[in-house]
């Protein structure tokens, strides 16, 4: 049994494209909205909390794959469940199915890493091992 | 040999999050947009033409899969080769190369369709097959 | 007195820049779900329903001045105050106070008017009187 | 006689909405790359290079007020005219002008401050004057 957590959302008129369809990389913004969503309902301290704390600015995605099932337009209420379907080490995969009402809307998959900064590099990340409190509280 | 069609951009500051590199939605923004550019480099008509000519709406993704290898950052110039890479009847696998200069930014493999309306239902969408007449523009 | 309708929102990570502050355009984004988050609260139907009963597509902006007074960043809780401050015939202003908590955020106000489609032209759009029915719901 | 630079896009699929016209926030996102475009060509350094030898973080805008003019839909192809009108001690006005061939399609005149990071505040931001280093690039 692992945790799951809803995220809820309306989708907007401008959310659409001229096919009066969601344009697709909004639903990336939502799933990511879920994502961080996910661990702050899990008790996880936000990542500017946790940057001071444990060096994590936050769980970049390495790999994503989505499929798209059906269309949603505006004035849908969407629900993205989320949860942790494996910890790897220094990355682990998070799970969403996208519904509206009983019917599924796009699910994805991605694999995530816990980043920190590189020494001395303004940009550049590198992956660290999931810390166990943060693990504990997914749990 | 299949043909490619490179799409060049650069990364803006508002592209960008509070880890100071893109955020990844905006990858499938870039991505949605070299697709297009694809078919229109090949000579495809824009879609409000192929609505009229062909009864299609566009090509909605179905299925997307993404590696993010390297961060990028504001004021990077990214290139996005795209190709097809397999013609499937009622669908097709359009693949895409990031790169900033030499290095590999992140890359994409998406199964989209040609959409046309459904009768009678204002946002719900059906596959028709490729048309010929594309198929050999896109050679 | 006029009618006021509140619409409340998360900032998300994705919705900051690299200054960790909203990147503004994504104001503008809340802002236009506000503005037809003001319309369905008030009881008018969905712009695909009124196409169908009135010609109308949407409300587009003519002309947008904004004021922004303090910064906001990801884990805010924002609320959009929504009224409509005058009606003049073809067009109307609309305007907006972004708040967090007891602090103004943000405020904006705006001029849309109701948009038809124009006979012969996929893009273009043409003013229409507010119909009556939407400015009695709105009072 | 004030310095003018053009900056160009294309309008993309994703950029409209289902009255198949630019979302206007868009064009907030490119008068903000445009904003940003003009400083590059002046030849003044990019934020993350201001802020080691500045401490300057970016311009964030104080007010916008922005015209309509024109719609505009994908495959148009947009220059944006950007030029400031005004220094002001710590804020400038910017102004840009949005054409497709001859047509104006849009105006906008911002008041942007130079922001520096207020001691102690992760996301706090205070104007600053105008360094006249930067000043004179831009004459």
């Amino acid at each position: 049994m692992t945790r799951e957590v809803t995220y809820t959302l309306q989708v907007e008129f401008g959310d659409c494209d001229p096919a009066r369809i969601v344009w697709f990389p909004n639903f990336f913004r939502w799933i990511d909205a879920a994502s961080r969503h996910f661990f702050v309902q899990c008790g996880v301290p936000p990542w500017h909390e946790l940057e001071k704390t444990h060096g994590i600015i936050g769980t970049p995605l390495v790999d994503t794959h989505a499929k798209f099932v059906k269309t949603a337009s505006y004035g849908d209420t969407l629900h993205i469940h989320t949860s942790i379907a494996q910890w790897r080490g220094k990355s682990f995969v998070q799970r969403y199915r996208v519904t509206r009402g009983a019917e599924l809307i796009m699910e994805c998959e991605e694999i995530r890493i816990f980043a920190a900064r590189r020494d001395g590099d303004a940009t550049g990340i590198r992956a660290v091992e999931a810390p166990a409190d943060i693990r504990a509280l997914c749990a």
